[in-house]
């Protein structure tokens, strides 16, 4: 995985050094606690691929400026910062296989740092100079709450049905790869055209296949994400594998479905969405999605940069693990 | 109180109209829960001081503009969430004598408001249209994370003395009082100049006196800011009227009040802070402040706007409930 982010990396590989450099500055602080909650959560940093698309998009639509940078750690800043929250919103002690901030600071100091990487982000997206790529910014921060609490409010009100879960993945993931894609473009300080729109297009479809892996994932041993098996289900997300299942169970069968999630019964739905067809029609989706993004990037021209973003595109939806 | 605040907003009329209007916009949503969210909160909306306060000394410093009102509609923003925040961190379930939006939606909800009320700040200051003034909202913001930080590690470590304490109000209300100064001066896009640095000062001052007095008023019956008396005590927060008498006790007396501090002996500790001087001293410290801070008004010419920022300080300082 890590050989392979590398490989797509080749392009831009000097703006990712000096998007790094930026990222740090922004999470400077003379506060001891700031400091060790920033150290604690830059220790997993992850593989950081949403402002890799950023950089991506930006060289490919036209050229990576200061802006480009700027905007790259702006929006990673605001991907972690939601992460944090979420974490405390759902009480999750694991973050990509380390203690998540909730778990290793109380509840209280972890909505703190979220704050905290909420305005970092946002100092961020002020030094891009642009106002566009602010708006951008806030747009997206707004978005990503209520993505979460459609998510809040589909567990709470039992909503079971693939419409409502692809809103809520377009309102969280996939709208956070657009804006990766948009806030490329707007970096370059070009006017946003026809090809602009493209590309958002492309990161949509790719958001919503990165979506769909990590949900296959949380059904499989040794799932990459770095949550224990089954934590979808265990904080209530009924998410595309067995939504599939479910929508074409009998009433009677439904009934089981929704007993064993109540109870959490891992073991037993594992099982059922393999044998139901559950995984393959996910593995389609995946596969649908994937053409798709491909298939925006028909009209750019054949470079190593495009080369690059078709290879990002198939690594997230043929990643194993 | 109504009636005061009215007659300093005089010469500003017209342009807290417009600002009230942009506060709203900026809240807008087409998700149910967040428009239950933001009528809760607006149900108790406060004095709206910050927001005056901006157009007050852009008034003074030059001219209201529109990016005035979205400055102004962005401070108030910022405000609010962190007092939602704040909220769920103190598990408060009071904010203004009415149920906080802790108490009235459940914690994970309050936090995703407060997001979404940082967001919405992020979108007026973008609207303001210049980076400076994006930069400085981004600025309190971080400033903000880092004066609860330092209030909850101050309680924690049982941090009594005036530096630490004057360090935390800096941080935190008076912070707030001088962006608000600096937002206006910037917002009327003239450069900053030394008279929008005594503007930045009176505000500091200001924000001080302020923070006294709701300390003042966590001692009385029937205080002014909807909390109950001794709310402070409650959430282990040590304010100056308590930390005068502590300083000047004996090394058992010193034992006696922390145990009393320690078991929230709310009533026993009202009795000695009034006995031993305490609530005369913090009196003290507010007209020394208050003065410093008409002080800072002195080089500027007469106009019925220097006399409304003047009425603001005597009114935050002299205020009875």
């Amino acid at each position: 995985m890590k050989q392979a982010i590398q490989q797509i990396s080749e392009p831009v590989k000097a703006a990712i050094e000096q998007f790094k450099t930026a990222y740090q500055a922004a999470l400077q602080s003379d506060n001891a606690l700031i400091r060790q909650m920033v150290d604690h959560v830059n220790q997993s940093s992850g593989k950081q691929m949403r402002p890799l698309l950023v950089l991506l998009c930006a060289q490919l639509y036209g050229d990576i400026t200061p802006a480009t940078l700027h905007a790259a750690a702006s929006i990673e800043l605001l991907h972690v910062a939601s992460l944090i929250h979420d974490d405390v919103i759902d009480e999750s002690n694991l973050r990509r296989g380390e203690p998540s901030l909730l778990a290793k600071f109380k509840s209280k100091t972890a909505v703190l740092g979220g704050d905290f990487f909420l305005s970092a982000s946002l100092s961020e997206a002020a030094l891009t100079g642009h106002i566009d790529i602010v708006s951008t910014i806030s747009d997206m921060g707004k978005a990503l709450v209520k993505g979460e609490l459609l998510q809040l409010s589909g567990s709470k009100d039992a909503i079971y049905n693939q419409n409502y879960y692809f809103g809520v993945i377009k309102a969280k993931t996939a709208a956070l790869f657009c804006t990766c894609a948009k806030l490329g473009a707007l970096s370059t300080l070009k006017e946003l055209d026809d090809k602009a729109q493209r590309l958002i297009e492309m990161s949509e479809n790719l958001g919503i296949c990165f979506q769909l892996k990590d949900d296959v994932f949380d059904y499989q041993e040794g799932g990459h994400i770095g949550k224990p098996v089954g934590n979808d289900i265990q904080e209530g997300k009924m998410t595309l594998p067995l939504l599939y299942v479910y929508e074409q169970a009998s009433n009677s069968e439904k009934e089981e479905i929704l007993q064993a999630f109540n109870s959490k019964d891992i073991a037993y739905i594992q099982q059922l969405v393999v044998e139901k067809g559950g995984m393959d029609y996910t593995q389609q989706q995946i596969t649908y999605y994937k053409e798709k993004a491909l298939q925006c990037l028909q009209d750019f021209e054949d470079t190593p940069t495009r080369k690059a973003i078709e290879q990002f595109i198939a690594l997230v939806a043929d990643r194993q693990k």
